[in-house]
C-alpha cells in the first residue's frame, strides 16, 4: 500500500489526540449545515429527501480514503443536482423506482469515469473547461436553479430546464392559481427567503458585536439555514400546516440504504454516458478549484490525478449506496476549514454523524415544508450568480467574451449540458482559430542592443537585402498554408531581397504538415535566388528538424540567435 | 461585377487568338481523356454511367466562371466517388431513382456547404486537414476502391465498404465461382490492367524513341486509357461477348441531362448532411492543393477563399444537372496544364466536346465492357497509394504518427468517413494535448551575449536569486494550470529566491483563464516575498494585458528584454 494511491496514509498513521478534536468539533458543524442542504439538493435533483442524505455518507467516507485535500467536503451540490435533474428528466421515465436507479447509475457511471480519468493520467481533459467557461456556467446554472425554485416557494406547480420553459410554466401556473396562492406557504417560503437574505449580510456582525468571536460569528451564520428548518418545521407540526395546503417532505423510509447496484437492465443507460462525463468533468473542475485555494491557505498541496480517484471512489460510493452525483461543494468545504478541520477524518466523522442523524431525525423530517428548502437552496445559490465576467471578459478579449457569452445563452435558453458542451467547444474552436492566423512580425534591431523587434512597434534597424521574420506561433497543420501565403506575398513586394530569415523563438513546434510547408518554401525561394535561414531555433524543435532533410536541403543556414544572423549576412 | 467574385473577368476581357489555340488543343486531349474517367467513377460511386458525363459538363462551365486556378480541371474524381457511394448506401436506399436524386442531393449539399465557407471566409476549417492525415486516407482510399473493383475484373459479384468486407465478400463469391470464372470478362480485365500498368511506365520512353516530344510523349501516355476503351468495346461488339456472361455498359439514355431539382421528399438529405460536409472539405484541400502546385509554376496565385466559391458552384451545377459531388481532379488537370491549357476557358471548351460526346457516343457506350472501366480505375488509383509517409511520420514525430496510423486504420477498418474524421478529430486532439503541457526551460545568460538559454542544453549563467522561466507556449485555458503547478514546484525547491522573471518571448497570446492564474501567481509569490517579473511580453500580449489589473497589481515589473531584467535585478 502507497501514500500515492492511498492518501489516507499520508495523516493516518501520525493521527493525534488534538486533530481528533479538531476534526470532531468541525463535523459536527458540517453535519449541521448538510443534513438541510442534502434534503434541499435531492428536491432540486427530483429525487426523494433520503437520497440526499443516503449521498452524504459512504461519499465522505470514501473520499477520507482516496482524497488528498484535508478540508474538501464531498456531497450534494447545486449545480451537478440541476444536472442530474436535466439528464434524468430527458430519459423520459415515470415509474419512481426507475428515477431513483438512473440517479444511482448516473452517479455509478461519472464515478467510473473519474477513476478512469484517474487511472489514465488524463486529468488534463478538465484543463478544456476554461475559467471564464465555467465562470458563466455557474451564473446561468445559479439563474436556472433559482427560478426552478420559485414554484415551490409560491406553492405552484411548474418545472423547465431553461429559461423560456421556466418562465412560461410559472407564468402559466400563476395566472392560474392567482389570486387563490396558497397563504401557509407563501408566508413560510417567503418568510424564510428574507430571514436567510438577511442572515447572510447582518447575522455575523450582529453576533461579533453581541461578543462573539470573528470565526465563530462567520460558522454561525453560515448555519442559519438550520434555524428556519426547525422553526418552520415547528410552525407545520404545531399548527398543522400539512392540512392547511402547505406542502410537506411527508414520510421518508427510516434507516440506511442497502448497499447495492441499481437495477441497470430497466434504465437506458447508454444515454446517460453523454451527461455522466459532463457530470464527472465539471463536478472534478469545480472541487479541485475549491480543494486548490484551501490548500494554498495552509501551504499544503492537492494532486489533481489523486483527486480524480478520490472524487470518482466518492461517486461510486454514492451508486452502490443510494445516492447521486456528488462532488466537493465550495461552501461547506469553506465551513469545515474555517471549523478547524485537521484532517479528512472530520468527513469520515461527519458520515458517521450524518447516519446517526438519519436514524433519529427521519421522522421529524415528515413535517418540514418543502418552501423551507426552496427558499434555502435559492439563497445558496444566489452566491453563485455574479455576472461580472461577461463585463471583464469584454474587456479583456472577445475570443473569452464570445465563449462566456455561448455557454450562459445556451444555459439559459436550451439547457445545462448544451450549455456546458457549447462552452468547451466554443473555446477551442476559438482558440484554434486563433493559432491558425498567427501573428507575424517584421523585425529588426533596435539600435544598441542584440535585440530585435516589431518594425512598427519600435525604432529599428533593417536592411533591403534581408528580410527578418518573427512568428509568434508554434507551426503546424492549421497554420502551415497561412504562413505558405504570407512569405510569397512579402517576398513578392521585395525586389533586392536575397535573404529570409525566420526567427523562431516563438515557433514551440513544427509539425509534419508544417515541415513540409517549410521544404516547399526553400525549394521555391531557392528557385527565385534567395535564402531561407532560420534563427533562435529552440532545442526541442532542432532535436525534431535533424531527424529531417530539410536542414541537409537548406539554402541558408541555422543561427544560434538573430543577432548573429544579420551579423552574418549584413 | 467585380472581378473579386467573378475572376472570369479578370482573363475574358484580354483574350486572345492565341490563347484561343491553346486552350482549345488543351480542351480536346482533357475531353479524351475525361469521357472513360467519368464513365469509371460513375461505376466506383456505384451511379449510371451517363451521371459520370453528366457531372463533366455544367461543372466545368460553372468552374470557368467562378474558379481563379487556370489549370484547374473539375469533374469526378476517385476518393469523392468513393464516399459518394459510402454515404448513399449508408442510407438503404433500393429504388434506382431515389439513388440518383440522393447522388444529386449529395452534389447540391456539397456545393452549398462551399459557398457557404467562401462567403463566410470559412477556408481556414480546411487547414485542419493536415498533410499527413490528407496522405494516409487517399493511400488507404485507393487501397478500398482498388480492391473493389477487383469482382467487376473476375468477372464476380462482391461489394463492401471496408477491407474486411472486402475481403470477406471477394474471398466468398471467388470460392463460389471458381473454377467457372467468366473467360471473357477475366480476359479482358486482365489485358486491360497489364496493358495500362505497362504503358504507365513505358508508353512515353517508347513514344520518344520513335520520335515523339517529350510533351507529347507524356500527354499521349497519359491517354493510353482510351485506346483500351475502344479496343474493348470493339471486341466486344465484334465477338458479341455480352451473350457470352461479359457485363456491358449497356443502354444508357441519350441525349444531356434536363437541369432541375432533385425530389428531395424522399430522400433523407439531414443525414446525408455529414457526408455532403466531408466531401465538401476534401474536396476543397485537394482541388486546392492541385491548383497551388500547378500555379507556382507559373508563378501565378490563386485565391483560396474563391476557390470554396468556384468549387461550391461547380457542385451546385452537378446537382442541377443530374450529376454527383466533384473537384479537381490531379491527373486530369495535370494533363490541361501540360496541354497548354491558357485560361479556364480550356474548361469550357472541353465541357462543349462532352456534351456532343455524349449525343454521339451513347449508343456505342452500350459495348463498353465494365472490365475495362474497372481496370482504369485500379491502376488511376495505385498511383495514389503511397505508404512512405507512415514512415516519414514515424522518423519524424509520434503526434502526426498518430494521426496518419488512425486514419488509415480506421479508413480500411471502418470506412471513409470514419477514417477522415478520425485524422481530423486525432490531429485537433493531439494538437490539443501538446499545447497543454508546454515546454517551460529555466533559462540563464550565454556567457559575452545578451542571449538566454535553457540551461540544460547551454552553457550559461545564473544567480541563486533569480529564477528565469521561457515558457514555450501561449498561455490558455488548457495549459493555465500546468504553469500554475509548475512555477510552484519550482519556487518550493529555492530557499533564496527573490525574483521569478517569466520570459515571454513564445508568448503569443494570455487568455482571461491565463490571466486570472499570473493574477494568482502574482498574490501568492506576493505573500511569500517573491516578486514576480515579465520580460520579452510582445506587442499585442501587452496590449491586452494593458486592458487588465494584472500591470497595476504587479509586484515586479515589466521589462524589454531578458537580458535587462537580469542586469536590473542581480
Amino acid at each position: 500500500m502507497s501514500v500515492r494511491y492511498f492518501p489516507v496514509l499520508s495523516w493516518a498513521r501520525s493521527y493525534t489526540a488534538h486533530q481528533l478534536t479538531d476534526d470532531l468539533l468541525a463535523s459536527v458543524i458540517v453535519m449541521v449545515m448538510l443534513v438541510p442542504q442534502s434534503l434541499a439538493y435531492a428536491m432540486l435533483a427530483g429525487l426523494p429527501p433520503e437520497m440526499g442524505l443516503y449521498a452524504s455518507i459512504l461519499p465522505l467516507v470514501a473520499y477520507t480514503f482516496f482524497g488528498t485535500s484535508r478540508a474538501l467536503s464531498v456531497g450534494p451540490v447545486a449545480v451537478i443536482s440541476l444536472m442530474t435533474a436535466a439528464a434524468i428528466s430527458g430519459l423520459g421515465l415515470t415509474d419512481p423506482a426507475q428515477v431513483v436507479a438512473a440517479a444511482m447509475t448516473l452517479a455509478l457511471m461519472s464515478g467510473l469515469f473519474l477513476v478512469l480519468m484517474g487511472v489514465l493520467r488524463l486529468g488534463f481533459l478538465a484543463n478544456f473547461l476554461s475559467h471564464p467557461v465555467v465562470a458563466g456556467f455557474i451564473t446561468a446554472s445559479g439563474v436556472l436553479i433559482a427560478l426552478g425554485q420559485l414554484p415551490a416557494i409560491l406553492g405552484l406547480s411548474a418545472s423547465g430546464h431553461n429559461l423560456p420553459e421556466l418562465v412560461h410554466a410559472l407564468g402559466s401556473a400563476f395566472v392560474l392559481a392567482w389570486p387563490d396562492l396558497n397563504v401557509p406557504t407563501v408566508t413560510i417560503g417567503v418568510a424564510t427567503l428574507v430571514y436567510l437574505f438577511w442572515a447572510r449580510g447582518n447575522l455575523a456582525p450582529l453576533l461579533r458585536r453581541a461578543g462573539m468571536s470573528d470565526r465563530g460569528a462567520v460558522i454561525v451564520a453560515r448555519l442559519s439555514p438550520i434555524l428556519a428548518v426547525v422553526a418552520s418545521g415547528l410552525a407545520a407540526w404545531y399548527f398543522d400546516l400539512g392540512e392547511r395546503g402547505l406542502a410537506l417532505v411527508g414520510e421518508v423510509p427510516a434507516g440506511l440504504p442497502v448497499p447495492g447496484l441499481p437495477s441497470f437492465s430497466s434504465i437506458p443507460w447508454a444515454s446517460l454516458a453523454g451527461p455522466a462525463l459532463l457530470i464527472a468533468i465539471l463536478g472534478f473542475v469545480e472541487s479541485v478549484s475549491v480543494a486548490q485555494g484551501l490548500a494554498a491557505r495552509k501551504r499544503q498541496r492537492i494532486d489533481p490525478d489523486q483527486e480524480l480517484i478520490g472524487l470518482g471512489a466518492s461517486n461510486l460510493a454514492a451508486g452502490f449506496s443510494g445516492g447521486f452525483p456528488v462532488a466537493g461543494g465550495f461552501a461547506r468545504s469553506v465551513v469545515n476549514f474555517d471549523a478547524g478541520a485537521a484532517t479528512p477524518a472530520a468527513g469520515l466523522f461527519a458520515a458517521i454523524l450524518i447516519a446517526a442523524a438519519t436514524f433519529v431525525l427521519m421522522p421529524l423530517l415528515a413535517w418540514l415544508p418543502k418552501a423551507t428548502l426552496a427558499a434555502t437552496i435559492i439563497v445558496a445559490v444566489w452566491s453563485l450568480v455574479d455576472i461580472s465576467i461577461v463585463s471583464k471578459a469584454w474587456r479583456y478579449s472577445r475570443a473569452d467574451f464570445l465563449a462566456v457569452t455561448a455557454t450562459i445563452v445556451l444555459t439559459l435558453l436550451i439547457g445545462v449540458e448544451t450549455g456546458v458542451a457549447a462552452g468547451i467547444i466554443v473555446s477551442v474552436l476559438v482558440h484554434l482559430y486563433k493559432s491558425s492566423r498567427p501573428h507575424v512580425a517584421i523585425v529588426g534591431q533596435i539600435p544598441g542592443t542584440e535585440h530585435f523587434r516589431n518594425v512598427v512597434r519600435h525604432q529599428v534597424i533593417t536592411h533591403p537585402h534581408i528580410l527578418s521574420l518573427r512568428v509568434d506561433e508554434s507551426l503546424y497543420f492549421a497554420n502551415t498554408r497561412y504562413l505558405e501565403d504570407l512569405i510569397y506575398k512579402e517576398v513578392s513586394e521585395r525586389s533586392d531581397l536575397q535573404h529570409v530569415i525566420l526567427m523562431c523563438s516563438a515557433v514551440n513546434e513544427i509539425d509534419l504538415s508544417a515541415l513540409e510547408s517549410l521544404e516547399a518554401i526553400n525549394r521555391r525561394l531557392g528557385d527565385l535566388g534567395i535564402k531561407l535561414h532560420f534563427s533562435e531555433v529552440k532545442g526541442p524543435v532542432m532535436d525534431a528538424l535533424q531527424r529531417s532533410h530539410l536542414l541537409r536541403d537548406l539554402s541558408g543556414q541555422v543561427y544560434l540567435s538573430q543577432h548573429l544572423a544579420v551579423q552574418d549576412l549584413v
